[in-house]
């Protein structure tokens, strides 16, 4: 059921000189951890490859490390998979969100509750 | 000077059935506060007068009470002041972002110092 209440909804970006990290790209790369390929994810999330591709190689070039290896070829098709730092990059903005959200949550209440209809 | 070492910059948008209050409504009712007038706040944002009704409509719409009072006519023209619900929700999201803002820097240090230069 869509929430009518009033609510908040917290998003934190990630910058360099660029913007390199947000919840677009750790949502593709969410989805490459389980279906191993980036033409995958992108299709799972209704995302053209191209512009998933985009997303990836900025994202890289912000933070100054690879997030996927590649793995060409083989019987199945080449395929990707999250390098280290990749992992722990998604790792650390995974736990980090949680508890942004959790402390967001936390003052709304302290901040709107006279807004929130009883 | 630019900050070119990975920061996080954080968005809070509230919500009832639609979206109604973020950072550019905050920043117009701002400059109405000052400015005492949405078409001068809107200009000094560089925003169409257009845009800022429709922003201001859509806010007061989804929140379910009145952000400005028009002042129409006399010497001076026109103007408008923050309703006293106006006041008080504005005042609720500086505070608010400010807490959020704070938090989300000590989780940065928290979960992402490995991936700021030293």
């Amino acid at each position: 059921m869509e929430n009518t209440e009033l609510h908040v909804v917290i998003t934190a970006r990630f910058f360099t000189d660029v913007k390199c990290f947000g919840p677009g790209i750790a949502m593709l790369l969410t989805r490459v951890r389980t279906l191993h390929s980036l033409r995958a994810a992108a299709m799972d999330m209704g995302m053209a490859y191209s512009k998933a591709w985009t997303i990836l190689k900025e994202a890289e070039r912000g933070l100054g490390f690879k997030l996927l290896h590649s793995t060409a070829g083989g019987r199945g098709g080449g395929g990707a998979t999250l390098t280290e730092e990749g992992e722990r990059f998604l790792a650390a903005y995974e736990a980090y969100t949680r508890d942004l959200k959790a402390c967001g949550q936390d003052l709304f209440q302290q901040y709107f509750s006279e807004f929130i209809q009883p």
